[in-house]
């Protein structure tokens, strides 16, 4: 919580759930990672939180942005981000829109496949291309699937078949997972990058970029080691790995740039118990799973919350979203503890939660309408 | 498939993936509904696809509605439902929503509690209550979880006090599951609301109605009963339980009134393989679990998938959504046979997706826009 949120709640008194994000801390956010691995370019991933102040503030500071799809090209254009700033990090696009992206003047391209690659060659020639390999993503929060990425064996192949379609096979990226508390965690990744740059760098090819992706955390319960602890240990293994031919490299934090710029308010809407022998307490929010929490997903994320009742005895509860469907509850296989005092028409505070809720946020489930954000 | 949507995709030809909801399907469920529960009125679930051509056909039908929240209120009414034919359906509710609902006109309303009826005893003077129990949802596709309802035991003291707060205390509400395929799931709910009728007639308060909620499946891969099965088995068991005291009946189908008239059309955005020894094939679509895929969840509804390949072999492939989101996969626990012969650029059309789509669907995740539907 940041005094300017504190204050804009305490003026503004939205009425329903919102999320506040104080860019203060995005800023900050942003020069701990410029200080902490200063030979890497930053790019946003816009995913994690596309408000057009965040946007804003992060190409004033000068930072390049990680985009998903031609709709988040277009917005970080918008929002003063010349195109060599931006990276179509999707290795799912359909052709038209690698045209459109090329089009808009972005010449960087994420693929994971021979198919990708063609599509890239015929639309958008001459561009550069990084193959994204698989990691194994070991202790991650939330380790990825192998949805993104191939074998290192395989990206040889498709950088090589990018070379020879005329693009310019231009690097290796990876992701070691969501949430990642080892700051250790880039280093097998780092020795397979090194080891496809060498091979390819013997056939004639030499690649340039290694995109360390993202996976930088935030804080929610547990304390998260220092970015800076991650910048240390990143840059020995590339030193390690690369020796003293040393490439270019990207970052893409998103959780890690706006993750504890947000705090939800969000009141309580209802305390009930179910009778019988069952005397735990339900409590509702006015938010939920298809409001904005999704990351809540099998009790993946376990965000703090703050009440105005916190120095009373706490008492395990189950917390559920305000819609009719069952699915719909927060945290329930590990109960979340709450005041006792806590009654209907509180306010509940859910701080860590400026990356991944309004976009996640369904358009109108219930009737309910989509997370409101105000970025300060 | 109906021929109208066939005819509609290859006319309009609509970019992008969409839902095409064909309203004559819609009309024959509602007429089966009332065929096979003549005794029962239908609420409308307007949760499961609020589109207003799909709300006003069942108002001119002369369906009631089953709302989540004012917004799904203000929707019906302006659908052409009288407020005397809409139920808000949801246990969940902040008291200025109740209040809301009432100077509308609403005078229905669901509660599991003592606190929810102290509510609509303050803001919705007289009204109907009616108290939902629990029920184990054994036979569900989907199980529901303990969120709403409270024990039958509770359930009377919560009618009473409703009783002794001014309020009519109307009836007994449960679900027995969505997607429940056994027709005899409703036995054992009836025979609690049967005992909760008999607890309070003896203490002179005269319940009226038995609320049997949804649970009608729609045929997805899997047959299903005919609703005629349904209807004659809840008949036989409320002649068990209630003898000559027949209570008034409403069911509130959603997922059965409009799962089966809807198909979404999608397009194939990549087929890959990952290398090394793992020859699974992913074949990305341009929708996912953000989408308005959203019951894919846990793997837990397969919709049957429709391609113009179909009489080809088929492989198991692992199918996933465009987004860079890891958990953006909808079938790979149990991987989904599709034609080898498929490509890049290939319709798919997806069955079964008229309920619970739209307004699941991510307001801009990964900035794609949310899912478009078209009604004809």
């Amino acid at each position: 919580m940041t005094a300017r949120i504190r204050e804009f709640l305490d003026t503004r008194r939205p009425d329903g759930p919102c999320l506040v994000v104080d860019l203060d801390v995005v800023r900050d956010n942003f020069l701990a990672f410029r200080h902490a691995l200063p030979d890497s370019r930053v790019f946003y991933a816009v995913k994690a939180n596309p408000a057009p102040e965040v946007l804003s503030l992060l190409a004033e500071l000068g930072s390049n942005f990680d985009c998903a799809s031609v709709a988040e090209i277009e917005m970080a254009l918008a929002a003063g981000a010349d195109a060599t700033r931006i990276s179509f990090g999707n290795t799912i696009k359909k052709e038209r829109d690698v045209s459109r992206a090329f089009h808009l003047g972005v010449r960087l391209f994420a693929v994971d496949c021979v198919a990708e690659v063609e599509k890239v060659a015929r639309q958008a020639p001459g561009a550069r291309v990084f193959c994204r390999i698989l990691c194994d993503g070991a202790g991650a929060e939330w380790p990825l699937s192998r949805k993104f990425g191939c074998e290192p064996e395989m990206a040889i192949d498709v950088l090589e078949t990018a070379h020879r379609l005329g693009l310019t096979a231009y690097g290796v990226s990876f992701h070691v997972g969501s949430q990642q508390a080892n700051t250790e965690a880039w280093d097998g990744a780092l020795a397979s990058a090194a080891n496809i740059f060498r091979v390819l760098g013997e056939r004639g090819i030499q690649l340039k970029m290694v995109n360390l992706g993202g996976g930088f955390p935030t804080k929610y319960l547990k304390d998260i080691p220092a970015v800076e602890a991650y910048g240390r240990s990143i840059d020995a293994s590339i030193r390690q790995h690369f020796g003293n031919r040393i490439p270019e490299t990207i970052i893409e934090p998103g959780r890690g740039m706006v993750g504890n710029a947000g705090i939800i308010k969000t009141e309580v809407v209802l305390i009930s118990q179910k009778g019988g022998a069952d005397d735990t307490r339900w409590v509702f929010l006015d938010i939920g799973k298809f409001g904005g929490l999704a990351e809540t997903m099998d009790e993946a994320i376990r965000y703090p919350m703050v009440t105005r009742r916190d120095s009373d005895e706490k008492t395990p509860c189950i917390l559920a979203g305000p819609t009719c469907d069952s699915a719909d509850v927060l945290y329930e296989k590990t109960p979340y503890a709450l005041p006792v005092s806590l009654e209907i028409g509180d306010e509940i505070l859910i701080e860590g939660t400026g990356a991944y809720t309004t976009t996640y946020s369904a358009v109108a489930f219930n009737g309910f309408e989509p997370l409101k954000a105000y970025v300060i």
